[in-house]
């Protein structure tokens, strides 16, 4: 059931959606053919209330007394978060980090494929990286023009990143995953989605919470 | 300025608070000595009165008027994420994403001493990982009682994660830095902190925000 009133739903919604994604997926492996919000909060370390609030959200995938059958609540949180889409990616910057991610994330798992890597590396080019191309970073702008691609993952070295991130910018991609450690903030009339993932982000968040443990909760659950 | 109130801050907050932490060492690089909450709030995709109001929960870091002096600001912020404590972390599982990390992860930039890595591979246990020695799983429980170990990396494979994360948590860790895409719950009477880090969600939370574009903010700042 899609998100029918178009209201905003809170960033911590959101981000627990894909965490209830893999619990369910989890649970489909196991054979478990339904689940209740008490089970599912257990299982995630949510109250049920707050399962049962997180799905009103979206319309509340049914009867809650018979528990929501695992299966159609994983297909519909998958279409919620866009996974039946057939969102294209590429990859701009095929270091270290891009390289990492070909060998070792499924994109094709959470609904994305990853058409195309850019670098400035000239036996990358030649020689691609697994199944994936790699072109002259000077042939992102006419790839832009002549392919749908919906989200670039930015992996390339922190110092290339502002003028790469002005260059998807400029030729209109929707939204960059951000591998950089750079913030990269979209010019004020671009409605371009920046996701920055950064390792020491996290650790310091979990480092926050050690040092300042007088707290009510755990660390991400933010209602 | 520590959080003297010890009331408890959002978790948005607290997640915006590398992000500044990363923008003053960017500033510091180049030389620059003031920042004002403009010019920050500019850099960072947030409004001037967004950066006030996150810092007033730290006691507000000094006079507006004439601009945060940036080297100070810095260590404050450092200091309230827990980066002069000395924390030592130890990597439970040294495959894959382990050894990526020591090979590309500074944790000593972050405050992190990484003392020790532990694993089932004899190959790794005898050679160790670059300057990080490991030892074999068993001496796991020995090792947290006569040392100081403030979190745990989790990095074993998905099918040794609850287990390897039982066996810490019988250990008395006090937090885990999660890489195994299952879900840590802690037991009910444990004052644990768990960081998830997943791949996975954080680009079906971009996905989300591509496929439900009608908002009013960027992905990731909730207030």
């Amino acid at each position: 059931m899609r998100n029918l009133k178009k209201e905003r739903i809170s960033g911590n919604v959101i981000r627990r959606l894909p965490r209830y994604l893999r619990k369910l997926d989890e649970l489909l492996e196991k054979g478990v053919e339904r689940v209740s919000s008490v089970e599912l909060g257990r299982e995630l370390g949510f109250t049920p209330s707050q399962v049962r609030q997180d799905f009103n959200n979206f319309g509340g995938f049914g009867q809650q007394g018979y528990g929501y059958p695992v299966e159609s609540l994983r297909a519909q949180i998958a279409s919620i978060l866009g996974m039946d889409r057939g969102y294209r990616a590429i990859l701009v910057g095929v270091g270290h980090i891009g390289q990492a991610l070909i060998a070792n994330f499924c994109f094709e798992k959470w609904g994305f494929e990853l058409v195309q890597g850019f670098d400035v590396d000239p036996e990358l080019i030649q020689n691609g990286v697994g199944s994936v191309p790699v072109a002259e970073m000077e042939k992102l702008p006419d790839f832009l023009k002549e392919n749908k691609v919906d989200i670039a993952v930015l992996t390339v070295p922190k110092e290339a990143a502002v003028s790469a991130a002005e260059l998807l910018i400029e030729n209109s991609i929707s939204a960059i995953w951000n591998f950089t450690n750079v913030e990269i903030v979209p010019p004020d009339n671009s409605d371009i989605t920046v996701e920055n993932f950064c390792f020491s982000d996290s650790l310091l968040a979990l480092s926050y919470y050690i040092t300042n443990p007088t707290r009510d909760g755990k660390a991400a659950d933010d209602a």
